[in-house]
This record gives structure tokens, C-alpha cells and sequence, in this order.
């Protein structure tokens, strides 16, 4: 299979007749086609013979492998054209995008950028630009994102495969991606305030996407000195509703709530057992304001006295009620239902978890919520059979000072089991247990869950079982399905935030290493497979799916289809109707781009005309890209097949400017190219127009 | 080895002990970090038992691997915390950016951001800014870039590992990227063209760097009606002088050549034996100009119809003694050497080439350069000697159209080899054999040197010895220090530019596949080791250094380095010194950053201060990076250890916003953060200067 050559060789076959040259052989290179496909793997089992393991055996010897090492090759080692199993959708961190990864083999799939402007995919540079938009705060551009927490949608608690939620935690935002074309679709700001952290977690069926709050702040982006914390400072929590038909979010239908402003931290959504609940954890219950440069604790110790802060339980199906009937004050333009009237309607009640607590993660069955008190070596157990035991009994006369009742803590907890030093995240598999990141520790605590889970491990409940040392400092981690209601219990990785010495030394700024760990096998059997250096942002949360649940396009379904509006535009230039059209000093090109030419190769206007630019890729095989790019203008687009964009400029520089294509299409790649010509505003003007 | 730990045990002990917490566990944790450092790795030989060959031939066939599958996965399989041979640098195509993998691993090492911004280092949002208006072009911001061909600093004609260099075809600009800090340090924009090509390639000592043209425009950027081709557009190649005492290219000691406007392509440096030329290939001869709109043949057909293109054969010692005695005419204050003069002293000639070629290489020992015809089956080897000879005898009286001597193909050429179709760049190893890249045959042939190099391979000089299949169309290749004078031998990666079916789908935007195929063995035994997708951008060449040639900083020289000028800076605030500093509406915030607090923890400005923002990380620990953003601002910095950074914005939008560390720093990371206070316009200011 040679995916150029077929149209490559039609088209250039003229040329070499011309030439007088070779027509044999491209009839060779199809008999080379040809044999290579009937080389397509047919792997038989294999036996290894005597000189086969001499030859392995010399082999890691001179590589220095141990046997595990050769284990774990074989175990993530893929052929060439073998598929990965699993695809982990990482944050990218800082660096404002999602990473799809190939799992068991640790390969980067691909970048899908989301708030950074992306030069290969055109992202921001003439496509996408009206998505980055939609992230403005009051008009001001912000063209990066710091994400952190990737929700794929579910439906009945499974990831269907179908979108992509991503939070930026720098400017609290939240991004809609299509995991049919693998495109951001939409980016809206949160209204309230500019820092979330708990974003995005679904509902069970995607209906609504939490987009929880960090750093108090007055909400509605107003200012109040540090002073009037107390009073002025809020935190909240956001629904935003999904519309699964259009694809977007609807803030019309959407809401939040006021909270206090404790530091929300982590969300995790409530399913079968626990459906209708949303928990959350918080730290800095304190109200610390730090101010170490008068001499004050600053926030990390200013955060960290207390022996508790709050487990937040919401009732999210009596929110959206309330929501609905209009039980909300408007900040900012958005209903928000303020704590009064939450405690009013109790649907939020806290229940104390262990000092400055990470994490809050709820087992496959919405049996249980899991949280790691990061300063302290214990995960607590919260039951929600209890918890509902202890609203409805209204057991606790406790509030916090702002009113919200809080439970206790002996009252809804089931366990506490000891993991390690720096406890932070929780992961399930299929086999009863979980999986704790240890920060401190440097390591996964694999330990047992009791409830419904205690017959599907030997072990006792509730009890550390195997802890696998990490290099080194681990934040999240994910295991495939690994927070879904069936995970899947065959691999997980450890997001650790420090490499150090792992990798070779890339300057002073070094990459975070994944490390694939494989936890198919029961007890004590936990190994690291493989390392992956992970070096284009420092990511947070990842989700790990199979693959075949994923239903990507490998082409658009039709030729001029419009990403933005997922069906077929009547403005896409078709073939034969090429041109550019005058009116004024408005200009429009349409455009057609096929192996390998465009269609004008000449534009010709005038120095100050509004120039949009409409193109069409006229390709309908897979792989069949082309770019395009206007030399000096700052535009790229990324045109896959069947593709139409439009982008409009201001022809405002004059001169000669070429146009070419930028993904290597075929042999004939660097031919495919263009004049754009700015006429001078001192020179003769173009007039004519002409389609 | 836990590299948190220590600073955070000593930090947080005092909230443990506070907290009636868990002072032991310390212990315990400094316990297990001591076990782990001992367990490093000492694997001694081994050899497989009978049980460990069959739980390997078990796994093999459970995920149906090959015993060339086992044997790949061996040779590329990288243990923990054991270091890649190889550094491969590669273009990000259109990415804009340089990106850095691990050979034989193939695992990507870490982005090095060039023309793009780029936010998890903070590329262009708080740093870098005034490295990237560097290639402004008239004042318009260019905030990407189509990123062609890397060149690794050379001592001698071998890599150095100093510095590297990278150009922009899509605007005609080239970057210096720092190989201590891993950082772009300046990129400057052609000032006579929009599109360049053939760079970036360096003399042998790194005095020059090359940069050649691509689409023929006129030059310095004006504009002329295309009817006007053949007179008014030309070509040109640029010779940027590098400053390697100061790390930067001085622009006033560079000068450029006129050329045709042929579209010169890739251009090599001539070494060794070749020593003081430079060659260059061309296609479109034919000044083709294309106008499918109109009828008129596509590029593609018009620059396809001569039989032979121009090999460009450039004297630049001559020509930059030229320019030093000022023989030359100015273009937009930029010295060229005009065809004329070239003419009249002898410092270009042509030789022809077949058909629209493409790559031009020049052999180890400097004696042959090979010129690959991307429409003809064969590469064509020139010889220096009988170019050098036929310079010398005057042999031939032709000229091209505008004046240019053309060498007798014959007089110059020293051999022909058929290698397969579509021919595009050629690469070198130790044992006297070539690779060149097949794009159309989708395969790398490996064929036999002749002159100094028949001794070194068993089979006849000039002969291709075997191909090696592809997945799929490759456009470069590199082998290991394949380029240099001294090749390695050991690895070489295809760049495929099409991966159709070799990766999961990812959308309609597929990544490219570079594979890793050994080259060690002689003869016929070339397999392919690993599918590595690349899918970061489209990248072009690459470059692959021995990581032992590379010295990479792991941290700052000193507290307070400026990375811009690589010193220390006396602008740097130090410990104790922090604060803001107030002088009517200029603010300076003088903040210094350590695990884990900013100081200050508030800034207070008023709406409209022109803000100063200096910050110094007081970290001299490896991978102790904290990062810092202002959310709301569009501002973010990564501040490795050491790093002083600066940035300037003016608080025009009033509110209350979080600043926080984004490098997950340690346990107490998110509690790592501040207040910005922008104090609105309407409210009472502040007034009190505070230091």
C-alpha cells in the first residue's frame, strides 16, 4: 500500500512520457506495492529455537536487560502497523492541550490543541480562531490554558467515546472536543470567577459538566481587598449543560452555586448507588490570606492547621430543580444559587475529611467516595448509605460558620485504611481494589476495597496490599476505566511530576515521566513496564479508553464539510467554480486544493482590500492532507480531506507573496504553490472582477 | 532518590508536628527512598531459564510478536532510568517548534519551542517575547513558522552539541537555539524574500549559516506582476554570519548571493576535500508560473518539463571576501552580491541535474556530492575533483539565460545509480554505504560508495545493495551523524510522511511515522525496529548527535540568571529584598519563588499601573521548576532553577486575580499562590510605596 503513488503516479505519468523517461517502472513500483501488502503480518506462533534465545540472550547482555526488562518489552513492544490497545487522553498541562497516547506502547498519538494556538492543525492561525474566542474574559484575548482534569462524555457511568471535556484551571474554562474529528468545538469562561480546578467531571450521562472552583475570589470577577476575605471571598461550583444533539454546551440551561470560600479542590460525580450526588473535597477551611512578606504564615502553612477541612456533598438533581424554577440570583449574568438558599433546601451538607485532603474519587458501585489527606498517610472511606443515613436524620446539629451542616465524621465513614506518605488520587480496577497515588511516598498503594467489592480479592478489606515505587513524586493516576463503574483492571499509569535523572538531561526544564504499570495480575504483582518521558507540558489528569469504543472520521463525510458546523457548507468552492470575486474592496477566493496543485495559483488584489479566503480540499483518502500558507501573513491552515475552511484578512502589507501547500502530499509536494499579490496602494489597482 | 522530599520534609514536619502528626512516617519515607536509590540498577549477564524462555514465548504469542518482533523489541526497549545513546532533533514542520527524542527508544524527550508560542515553557507569554519579534516581519507579528531543516553547530565538519539552528520556510527566517538551556535565543528574518528553503546548514567550522531561498520573489519584499517573473524575481542564498562567542548571528557581518529565480532547494556544505563550496539544487528551470485559473499548466506540470534542473556550485570564501570589500549592491540594507559580480569573479556555476531533483548531500570525506532526481530513478554523484577541474579549464562555453557558467554534465559527474523512484535525500555511514530516501518506492536504498570509501563494504562502488520497505512515503532521513564527516553507522530514522493504517485514528489528522531502522549490520541486513508516530506537526529533517556530545545545563549557574544574556542579573530580586515598589503609575513587583511560596503573597496595584513583574526561583535543586501565572492575564512563565524573568503589562482590567505556581512543586503546591489585586479605577488607589 502506497497511498501517494496512485494518484501521484496518473498525474506524473504525463510528465515522464514527456520526459521520455521510465514508464516501466512505475509498473515496478506496483509490483513492490503489491508485495508489500501480501506481507501484511500473518504471525504464527511462535518456538523460540536454541540460537533464537542465544541470539535474545546476547542481545541483553550487550543492552544490559535484566529478564523483567525483556518481559516488559515484550509486553509493550508494538510491531510496526499493530494497533495500540487503549488510548489515554492526557492534559497537557501548561501547555494548554490534550495528548492522545497509545497504550500498552507509551507512543504520542497526537496534540488536539485546545486554548494554545496550534500551528500544525492551523489552530488559531485561520481555523479555530471563533473557538479561542469564546475563552475571552471581558474581551481580553487569552491565547494559552493550564489544563488540568480531562472528562470523557459517559453514558450510564461508561465512556461512550464520543466527546472530550477539558478544564483550564489558569483562567477557569472549559472546552468541548469531538472525538469524531478530534477538534475543539467550543470554549466557554466561566462567569464567575478566574480560577476553577474542578473541572471537567461528568454526570452519569453527561448531562451536565462540573466545573468546581479553586481559589476563592468575589465572584462575578469583582475586586475586594484581601481584607474583607471572609465576607466578599466566594468559592462555587458550576453545572454546565451539555447538549449532546448540537454538541455544545448551553450556559442558557446551565447554573452554579455559591459556596464558601473554602479552596474547592476535586470533583467526582456520584453513579448508581450514589447517583444525584456530586462530592467534592476542600482545603484551606482555614480562610488563610497568607501575606508572608508582612511577616505573615504564607498560604502553605497559613492552609494546613487544621486537623480537618470539608467533604462537600451536593445534591446536584435538587440543584438543577431549583435551578430550573428559578431559585437563583444572577451574578455576572449567570443563575447562581446563593448558600443561603442551598442550606435553606439542603442540598449541600460537609462532612470533615483528613488535613489538607487531595482527591475525592468514588468507587466503580457510587458505594463509596474515597479521599487522601495529603498531609496524612490515610485514604478515608466515606459510606453513601450513611451519609444519606445522616441527612436524613438530621444527626448533626454542627454547621460551619457559614451556616452548611456539617456531618460527622464517625457517622458516614466507613474506613480508614493506611497507604502511605502523601496519599492523593484513587483509581479502581475489576478485581476490588484500588490504587493511590503517594506523593511523598514516591509510589502506588494498591489496596483492598470491602462492600460489594471484599469477594472479588482474597485479602481482607479495607488493607495495603503491595505498594510499587515510582520515579518519582507522583500527582494523579489513571487506570483504563479506572473511574468509570467497570474498569477494566489491565493498566495503569503513574502521571509522576518529577523525572530527575530518568531521561537524558534536556536543559534545566525536564520533561514529567509516565510510567505504565501493569495490574492485571492479583496480591503483590504490580511492575513498571515502561517509562515515558513525557516532555510538551506537565499533565494532570488523564482518562485511559479502549480504543475500539472511539468512532473517529478518518476523512470528512463529504467534500467542502465544515468542521465547525459538522455537515457540508454551501459557501465550500466547488471544482470548476474557482475564482476570486471583487466587490469593492471586498475580495473573495474560493479555492480548491487536490494533489498537487491549488486552484487560482495567482490572487492578485489591493493593498487594504478585506481578502476572505475560501478553500476547499478536494481529497477523499485517508491521510490525504494538505496546508496552506500565505508567506508573512501569520495564517496556516491544516485542510483534511474534504475539509473547508475560510479565513479573512486585511491585505494591508503589499508585495509578492507566496502561497504553498505544507503537508508533504506527494512527490509533487513543494510544486504545489501560488502567488498571492498585494498590489501597492501607489500602483494601478486591480479592477476586474473575475470568477 | 526522592528529590521533593527533602525541602518538603524539612517544610512540613512543622505542620505534622503541629497537627500531633505522624513524625515517624518521615523516617519511614526517608527509609524507602534509601531502599529504592539501593536497588539501582546492576544487572549482571543473564541467561534464560527454560521457564523464563517459555513465559517469553508465551507473552510473544499471546500478542501474536514475531521473533524479529522480540528481537526489535530488545534492541529498543529502554529500562527505567537508563539513558538514550542518541539525541534525535527534529523539525516540528509546521508546528513551528524543534522537538527532541530519545534513540534508539524513540521516545520524545521535550519540545523546544522556536516560532510558536509555546506555553508550557512560557515561551511568548511572559519570556521570549523579544525572541520572537526578532522575525517581525515589517512590524507584523509572525507567531508561527513551518520549521524545515535543523543544523547542529560543527567543530571541524563533526557536531559539537553547542548550538542549533533552525529555519521558517513559510517566512524565510532562521533561529539560534541554545543546546546548554535548551532555549531559542534569536530569530532573524530574511531581509530579502518571504519564502526560504534551504535552511538551515552550516560551514564546517559554524561561521556561516546557510540560508537559501525557495519560491523566487522580488527581492525585499516588493511587488511586480508576475508577467514580470524572468526579470524581476530572483532567487538568493544568504549566508548568516554566527557569532559563536556571543551566541547570537550578526547580521552586520552577513551578506547575501542573487540567484535566478530558479527554485533553489536544499543547500550542503561543502567539507574536507570540498572544503569552501557550497551546492545547492534547483528545479524550475523552466520559470514556470503557473495559472491553472487561466488554462495554463499547474506548477506542478510547468516546473516538470526540462530534462535537467541546476546544480549550484558556490565559492563562499570567495564570496566573503566579496562582501568584505563591499562588492556589493544594497537591498532593502542588506548586502547582496549581485549575479553580476558573481559572474565576473567566478563564484557560481551550474551543473546540470536530472529531473526536478531534490536533496543535494555531500559525502564524509567531502569528495562527492549526491543529487537525488525526485522524477528520474537514479541519484547523480558529482565529483569535486572534476568540478573543480572543469572550473579551472573553463571547459564549457554554456551559460543559462542570465550569464551563469554551466559545467559539462559529463566533466563533472562520476557516477549514476539507479536506486528506485521517487529519490529524495541521501545520508552516510561508517562502512562506506549511502541511504537514499525513496518516496515513491516508499523504501531507503542502501547503495555503495566508490572512491576512498570501496574499501569499506564488500560489494561494488556504486551499486544499490538492498531496500528496506517503509510505512509510508518518506521524505528525509537521517543516520547518525550522517551528515558529518565522521557518520556513526548504528541507527537511521525514516520520516515517513504518510502513516494511513500504522497508527490508531486520530481524527482525519494523522500523525507522520518515523522509523527507526538499523543500519549496523553490512549487506542486505537493514530491518526496520520501531513505528514511532510523530504527532506533533510534520517534521522535515532531523539530526541525530550521541547525547554524550550534548552539555546541557541541569540547573542555573547562579541564583538570579538571566537566560536572555546567560548571566547573572543584577535586576534579579534576591531573598529578603522582595517587595512592590511604586513611582506614579509604574509598579515594580520585586518577587523571588521557593518550595513553596511566592514573596510577595499580595500585589496590589491600580487599575492602569504599568506593571514590571521580576521574579527569581531560588531553586538550585535539578527539576525543581515552579511556574507562575496570573489567571486572567494571559501571562505565564516556567522559572527553572535559578531563572530570573521579567515581564512588563499594564493592569488595565480591575479585579481580584490568583497567581500560582503551575509546576507541580511539591506536596504543597496548590497552596502556592497569591493575590493580584487591581484596584479599580473608581475606588481609592494606593498610594503607599512599599519595598
Amino acid at each position: 500500500m502506497n497511498p501517494v503513488s496512485n494518484r501521484f503516479i496518473t498525474r506524473t505519468l504525463a510528465v515522464m512520457a514527456m520526459a521520455g523517461a521510465l514508464l516501466a517502472l512505475s509498473a515496478a513500483a506496483q509490483e513492490s506495492r503489491r508485495e508489500r501488502r501480501s506481507r501484511t503480518r500473518e504471525v504464527k506462533p511462535i518456538e523460540l529455537t536454541s540460537a533464537q534465545v542465544a541470539e535474545l540472550t546476547r542481545l541483553a547482555n550487550e543492552r544490559s536487560l535484566s529478564v523483567d526488562d525483556l518481559v516488559a518489552a515484550a509486553k509493550t513492544y508494538m510491531p510496526s502497523g499493530r494497533h495500540d490497545e487503549y488510548v489515554l487522553f492526557s492534559s497537557g498541562g501548561q501547555s494548554g492541550q490534550v495528548y492522545a497516547i497509545g497504550v500498552p506502547s507509551m507512543r504520542m498519538l497526537r496534540v488536539i490543541p485546545v486554548y494554545t494556538p496550534e500551528s500544525w492543525s492551523g489552530y488559531g492561525f485561520g481555523v479555530g480562531n471563533d473557538v479561542l474566542a469564546g475563552g475571552d474574559l471581558n474581551g481580553r484575548k487569552i491565547l494559552w490554558g493550564d489544563t488540568h482534569h480531562p472528562a470523557l462524555s459517559e453514558t450510564a457511568g461508561e465512556y461512550d467515546g464520543e466527546w472530550l471535556f477539558i478544564g483550564d484551571k489558569a483562567n477557569a474554562r472549559l472546552a468541548v472536543i469531538d472525538l469524531r474529528d478530534w477538534e475543539t468545538k467550543q470554549i466557554v469562561k466561566n462567569p464567575l470567577t478566574v480560577s476553577n480546578h474542578g473541572a471537567a467531571f461528568v454526570t452519569p450521562n453527561s448531562e451536565y459538566i462540573i466545573d468546581g472552583g479553586q481559589y476563592a475570589t468575589p465572584l462575578g470577577f469583582g475586586y475586594a481587598p484581601i481584607e474583607s476575605y471572609k465576607e466578599s471571598y466566594r468559592g462555587m461550583v458550576t453545572f454546565w449543560k451539555f447538549d449532546r444533539q448540537k454538541g455544545r454546551i448551553d450556559p442558557s440551561q446551565s447554573f452554579a452555586m455559591e459556596l464558601p470560600p473554602y479552596w474547592q479542590d476535586l470533583f467526582d460525580c456520584g453513579k448508581l448507588a450514589s447517583d444525584g450526588f456530586v462530592f467534592g473535597n476542600s482545603f484551606n477551611v482555614e480562610l488563610a490570606t497568607g501575606g508572608v512578606e508582612d511577616g505573615k504564615p504564607p498560604f502553605e502553612a497559613g492552609t494546613s492547621q487544621r486537623d480537618t477541612d470539608y467533604l462537600h456533598i451536593i445534591d446536584w438533581r435538587k440543584a438543577e430543580q431549583l435551578a430550573k424554577a428559578g431559585k437563583v440570583t444572577k451574578i455576572n449574568g449567570f443563575p447562581v444559587i446563593t448558600l443561603k438558599t442551598s442550606i435553606e433546601e439542603g442540598i449541600l451538607h460537609f462532612a470533615p475529611e483528613p488535613k489538607s485532603p487531595h482527591g475525592c474519587d468514588v468507587t466503580p458501585d457510587g458505594q463509596f467516595i474515597v479521599v487522601a489527606g495529603k498531609l496524612d498517610p490515610h485514604v478515608t472511606v466515606y459510606s453513601i448509605d450513611k451519609i444519606k443515613k445522616a441527612i436524613a436524620a438530621k444527626s448533626s446539629s454542627k454547621t460551619d460558620p457559614y451556616g452548611v451542616p456539617v456531618l460527622d465524621l464517625d457517622a458516614v465513614m466507613e474506613a480508614q485504611v493506611e497507604v502511605g506518605l502523601g496519599p492523593l488520587h484513587t483509581q479502581f480496577d475489576d478485581k476490588g481494589y484500588a490504587y493511590t497515588s503517594l506523593f511523598l511516598d514516591s509510589a502506588v498503594a494498591r489496596w483492598t476495597l470491602g462492600g460489594s467489592f471484599a469477594n472479588k480479592h482474597a485479602e481482607q478489606p479495607w488493607k495495603l496490599v503491595t505498594k510499587t515505587p515510582v520515579q518519582y513524586n507522583i500527582g494523579h493516576l489513571t487506570a483504563a476505566g479506572g473511574d468509570t463503574v467497570s474498569p477494566d483492571g489491565k493498566y495503569l499509569v503513574a502521571m509522576n511530576k518529577w523525572s530527575v535523572d530518568r531521561f537524558l538531561q534536556t536543559g534545566p526544564l525536564l520533561p514529567q515521566n509516565f510510567q505504565l504499570i501493569d495490574i492485571a495480575a492479583p496480591g503483590t504483582t504490580m511492575p513498571v513496564l515502561y517509562d515515558m518521558p513525557m516532555g510538551v507540558g506537565e499533565p494532570h489528569y488523564a482518562q485511559m479508553i479502549k480504543a475500539d469504543k472511539l468512532k473517529s472520521w478518518s476523512v470528512y463525510p463529504g467534500t467542502g464539510w465544515n468542521p465547525h458546523t459538522q455537515m457540508l457548507d454551501p459557501a465550500a468552492p466547488r471544482s470548476g467554480k474557482e475564482g476570486v470575486v471583487r466587490n469593492g474592496k471586498e475580495v473573495i477566493v474560493n479555492m480548491t486544493a487536490i494533489r498537487s496543485h491549488f486552484n487560482p495559483e495567482h490572487v492578485v488584489v489591493n493593498e487594504g482590500d478585506r481578502v476572505t479566503w475560501r478553500i476547499t480540499a478536494m481529497e477523499q483518502t485517508p491521510d490525504a492532507t494538505h496546508g496552506l500558507t500565505i508567506g508573512g501573513y501569520n495564517i496556516h491552515l491544516s485542510l483534511e480531506p474534504g475539509e473547508f475552511a475560510e479565513f479573512t484578512f486585511v491585505a494591508d502589507m503589499p508585495g509578492t507573496f507566496p502561497f504553498y501547500c505544507t503537508e508533504f502530499c506527494s512527490a509533487l509536494h513543494l510544486e504545489m504553490m501560488g502567488y498571492l499579490q498585494v498590489v501597492p496602494a501607489a500602483q494601478k489597482p486591480v479592477a476586474a472582477a473575475s470568477e
